[in-house]
């Protein structure tokens, strides 16, 4: 991915971070930013590759002056990672057709659950 | 949202990020991170928090011991903005029909175009 697209389409660049255009977009403006660290998913990055992203995200999204747009990260197959290198969409969603599409099947907690995963939870934290 | 939700499952809290369970999850574990800084959209957001949010995120994915999770953060409603104060979501995805659902509307895009529009961007970054 990276040697395919940057060449032509690179937007910011930081020390630790890429970012370029989507040659393959869901919108116009579609981008997506790559830390500069071989990681396949969001949890295996150092910190400070995390800590820069998303103002790199920022400042495409600024540059874009999109006013609707979602910003992605997926990790696996079954979450819809297809290149096995972490990287953040920045999406502009112009209608309803273009863009993301999100599916949203939310269900009502069980509150008793949630308290027994929250604690579960905060134990590991 | 944050009166609501954070006194019953806060997760990890930084000096300026938030962390809870969502309580209309999309799958178990299902998880937001909110920046303690008043914007709706995330280019809004002053850089500190942006570079907060996904470090947070994270500590969350790690506890949550989740291996396929997308992370997203939507803007407008359009983009399925429901609250109006930025927020990021980790979501669990466990199987097909849990979790986030991605509809991906790609289209091969038309290089001249592609070429025109990131003149346009770099001469605003």
């Amino acid at each position: 991915m990276i040697r395919r697209e940057i060449p032509s389409f690179k937007l910011v660049e930081t020390e630790l971070s890429y970012s370029f255009l989507d040659i393959g977009p869901l919108s116009k403006g579609h981008s997506v930013i790559i830390p500069k660290y071989h990681a396949q998913k969001m949890h295996e990055l150092p910190e400070e590759y995390l800590a820069d992203a998303l103002p790199v995200a920022r400042k495409v999204a600024l540059a874009l002056g999109c006013e609707d747009y979602n910003v992605l990260q997926n990790n696996g197959r079954l979450a819809q990672q297809e290149v096995d290198h972490v990287h953040f969409h920045v999406i502009p969603k112009p209608n309803a057709e273009e863009g993301l599409i999100i599916g949203w099947p939310s269900k009502k907690a069980d509150m008793g659950e949630l308290k027994k995963l929250h604690e579960e939870l905060v134990a590991k934290l």
